[in-house]
């Protein structure tokens, strides 16, 4: 018997074509093999006691508001502290300026929402975070890809995309996900000054600023634009959405993360949020704030930056020692990400199913492409495996590569 | 200076209308105001101490778990409670046919994401939920008001809006949302044959079903669904989508709910909700699991119900007694919400006002009719107020009733 989903809905509910690529990262699960694919955090460094006691602190003085429904823009003691803490980089934020999330992709998704129409453009990064994808895709968004480097978005490219009649700009100027790139001060003051002669908003997101592990942090776009129009205001008007998280400073689990935008555009994002899903956990923004509060945040978020230093040093070291000559990769000054580029015949998602039998993985770079290219591209995690994982993890990499390479250079040389 | 959010969004960010509803209802957010116009449960039935221990014990044996990402369909045992629950109700459920969402409000978005387009017909009763309004109005949708009296829905009269073209049904059979009413057992069989015959799907919305204070239970739709389908299969695959909620037997603070549906419709609500928010909190998932499992579910329902049944005869024993003649009201077997029908010529928001004078708040009902209508009708929720607040609430409500009353009455004299 046919069900009325079957008959009202068939095109909507039908299988999706496997995906190759989706089905060998289902056996990156696998317990034996050593797993960059993924994009989490270390849980080695969750603040377990912290949030113990914060968790008894918000019940005994808070169960009732904090298990209670409360507003959709979110707990208002933590978005001041937010905005306090934003305004330490020189931005003038207030509470106003603040909408807490169920994390950056509900941001992201509440963004295209309000602001794509089917068919929209949106100037971004090539590669870029596949998140922003998956929630743009849905709203029916086309792309404009802009070249980038080790600095980032190359901004002298970016007037063209703007006069196809960009949208809106869509950039991830520290440590991006998935190049590991950071966007140079000259690169963003440029961004801000094209973007506003161009009358373009940008959305900047910034998910890991403060995993910073070497150099000067450079002010963030939302800072420069503030700072370019000169605002004496107290509140932020400017041309920036600004997205940061909690997922990276404290745990992902809690899915809690803020956008800093101007106010009539927060109240339009707390509309659709509203419709959304009402509000963002209160218990977990009450538990977020008692964690975070009395700076524990500033101390908390050294521990990280060693940790992932650490495990970056090492995973770009055993790259030196075992990777074959040709393969190429960024040095990422933070974050949790790196990128490799290898030699232009070869198909990273070929690479990826002799990896597995390696019991090696990462994810192919083409994904972050938005238009097509980067077959011969590749991201790699290196905040999540233990040191002594990445040094094997890196050496069955290089041998398989070199494999591979060896292989096809044989090929090449019979061939020819 | 104009911002690039004027000079491109400004039909997105200009100012809503300030309704006056709207503003009506910010002011019975007073102390010294009696509000029945919220929805919120009574925070002195939250199990507070539970929640710590179970925070204690999540944080304790599973903190690298349950502070991590994880999966988009939600914590396994936490879905496979919910499936054993829910197959107590002679449903055959599997853990494949949950989907853990993030409250029920995010489960009404994805429906509408997944399912609306732009222009599409939804039959429901009128009135209904407003937040399912609010959810599917953002993707378009149009309504199909179907009338209900105290036994919910009048299945005959759907039939009509079938075949008019309404692409699915809404129905929240249980203690409905605004008006109190219960779907009768003879009516959901009515309703499961039509939508069958039809060939249209059901989204039941049930946050209340446990919340009975008196009579039987009646079968769910979902239930009868399954029953009327005689299937023999182990995983539910017919035409409903059955909506429950933490939010009233735990907190609504947690943003917990689930979706009970075939599993071809919940995989394309995990890829809709992928994009949407990425999973719904671990944390809480995990918690919500650690207080729930071993029964304590079951006791803690009774202690609601014991809770919100003495409030709702409270409210009712009172409207007896200081309500004039001429209004009218249900009565709720069950949930959180009465519903009031004024004489035909009061409007109930300008009653509002008055109240709000007298220092009492209750939600005009003409909101709850998608298509307008409704002027005279009131929703007034029990479940918040403490007994002797619903006393003093409803004396002045009925004082400013008598008042109105005698004022038009004397009106039309002195005009006749």
């Amino acid at each position: 018997m046919q069900t009325a989903w079957e008959y009202r809905f068939a095109h909507r509910i039908q299988k999706m074509g496997s995906s190759v690529i989706r089905e060998l990262l289902k056996l990156t699960e696998q317990p034996d093999i050593i797993s960059f694919a993924g994009g989490l955090p270390a849980p080695e460094v969750f603040p377990v006691q912290e949030f113990k006691q914060a968790c008894d602190y918000v019940l005994e003085h808070f169960g009732a508001q904090a298990l209670q429904y409360s507003t959709t823009e979110g707990y208002r003691p933590l978005r001041e502290m937010i905005a306090r803490h934003t305004s330490r980089y020189s931005v003038p934020i207030v509470t106003e300026n603040i909408l807490i999330t169920s994390g950056s992709q509900q941001a992201l998704d509440l963004i295209g929402r309000l602001f794509i129409n089917r068919g929209d453009f949106i100037a971004l990064e090539s590669p870029t975070y596949l998140g922003a994808l998956q929630a743009w895709n849905a709203y029916g968004a086309q792309y404009i890809p802009v070249p980038a480097d080790e600095d980032g978005m190359i901004v002298d490219e970016l007037e063209h995309a703007l006069r196809m009649g960009a949208k809106f700009i869509y950039v991830l100027p520290n440590f991006q996900n998935p190049s590991g790139a950071t966007m140079s001060l000259e690169r963003r003051k440029k961004l801000v000054e094209i973007a506003d002669r161009y009358g373009v908003p940008i959305i900047e997101d910034d998910p890991y600023g403060q995993l910073r592990y070497e150099g000067e942090h450079i002010p963030s776009v939302v800072a420069l634009d503030s700072a370019y129009r000169g605002y004496a205001e107290e509140c932020y008007s400017g041309n920036v959405i600004y997205l940061s998280t909690f997922s990276k400073l404290l745990a992902p689990g809690l899915r809690l993360a803020w956008v800093v935008a101007p106010e009539q555009v927060i109240r339009k994002l707390v509309n659709a949020k509203q419709a959304a899903d009402l509000h963002t956990s209160s218990f977990n923004q009450y538990v977020a704030y008692e964690v975070a509060k009395g700076g524990f945040l500033d101390e908390h978020v050294n521990v990280i930056r060693a940790t992932y230093r650490e495990r970056r040093d090492v995973m770009m070291e055993m790259m030196t020692e075992m990777f074959p000559s040709g393969v190429r990769w960024t040095h990422p000054k933070g974050g949790m990400f790196l990128w490799g580029v290898l030699p232009e015949e070869l198909d990273a998602a070929e690479v990826l199913k002799t990896a597995i039998e390696r019991k090696v993985a990462f994810v192919p770079g083409a994904a972050f492409h938005p238009n097509g290219g980067g077959d011969n591209t590749m991201r790699l995690n290196f905040s999540y495996s233990s040191p002594d994982s990445i040094r094997e993890g890196i050496t069955r990499l290089g041998t398989t590569l070199k494999e591979i390479l060896k292989k096809n250079g044989s090929a090449r040389a019979a061939g020819g």
